[in-house]
């Protein structure tokens, strides 16, 4: 899937948007102006279209967003869902390797999903899937911890919030096709998260 | 220095701000509200001050930014200025276990200060220092990499961004007084960090 309009919109032509550019379009500008500070005229404007030519694929401002989280969410939510038989030790590896690759695939929505606070149904609904992510994240930690292959000084759910912490810090710096690839990153990632910067 | 006003601006008495009071009551605001959406008669507003009240202590909403910016920039900046007669090695995990103190210790302002995107020039001096801050642990990372003591697989300016990814996640949920105090969340990200969360 092209994530090409969320960066550049500008230089798509107007007003030919189909859903997907129309979508990244506005997450784009959401990401750089602010979902609430930006009214569905502004989005119009900015995108050089008519309102109407916006509700052509949209009813609202609301499930563009809404479209938005779930493609974040999904993406999240697979990672677990594709992971359920491997062992609790090397299932964490795993998830982090694929929320590293899913931010990197969806940099745009995964960044807008970090930014939502609560403030409408559509948010506090994202914040609740994020939040039973989180839970299954830390009853993977706790799981290893038991099997011995996590240390256990470390509380599972500060363990869990440092890991995504550092996961979700990508999103301020992480540009798809720099020096560094997706790849790559989680590797880096699972290195410190897993064996740490200390050599031995 | 006390940190109240900022998390219960409403239980101070109005209109009986000090300078210290109102500075950590007007960060609490634009953390919660945006820097950019808080004008200064909607500020006044939230702090049941007339707008010449708060021109008492501060000749500007900007003022009030740089001093707030100022304060999480000194801190941080502080902690590379105590450590650099250590050893690279040792000096990283002191910078690390530093930022964590400051952050917990200013946890207003510094929030305020990862969340400045450089729409004026109090913000793009901030960010500067920011910049000049991850440069100096970039090279405190690469000279641990030199020195041995710190694995040379990964980027010495990855490795940085992901251990500050890591530190400042913590404004997202840690909170003073939680079940987590600031010594045992540094103890934490260092041994996150340095040493990862496999067993051996």
């Amino acid at each position: 899937m092209s994530q090409s309009g969320a960066t550049e919109p500008a230089r798509r032509g107007r007003p030919g948007y189909d859903r997907r550019g129309l979508l990244d379009a506005s997450v784009a500008v959401f990401n750089e102006s602010g979902y609430d500070a930006t009214s569905v005229a502004a989005l119009a404007t900015r995108l050089g279209l008519s309102k109407a030519a916006l509700y052509h694929h949209f009813s609202s401002k609301e499930e563009i967003l809404e479209t938005a989280l779930g493609e974040a969410l999904d993406g999240l939510e697979g990672v677990l869902a594709d992971t359920r038989t491997v062992v609790p030790s090397e299932r964490l590896a795993a998830v982090l390797q694929g929320a590293v690759r899913v931010l990197a695939a969806h940099l745009p929505s995964v960044t807008l999903l970090l930014r939502v606070r609560g403030n409408s149904d559509v948010e506090r609904r994202a914040l609740e899937r994020r939040r039973a992510f989180d839970q299954e994240v830390t009853g993977i930690v706790r799981a290893a911890q038991r099997e011995g292959a996590v240390r256990a000084d470390v509380d599972a759910s500060v363990a869990t919030r440092l890991l995504f912490g550092m996961v979700n810090s990508l999103v301020e710096w992480y540009r798809p096709g720099g020096a560094e690839d997706a790849d790559a990153l989680a590797g880096d990632v699972l290195t410190v998260a897993l064996d740490g910067l200390r050599t031995r």
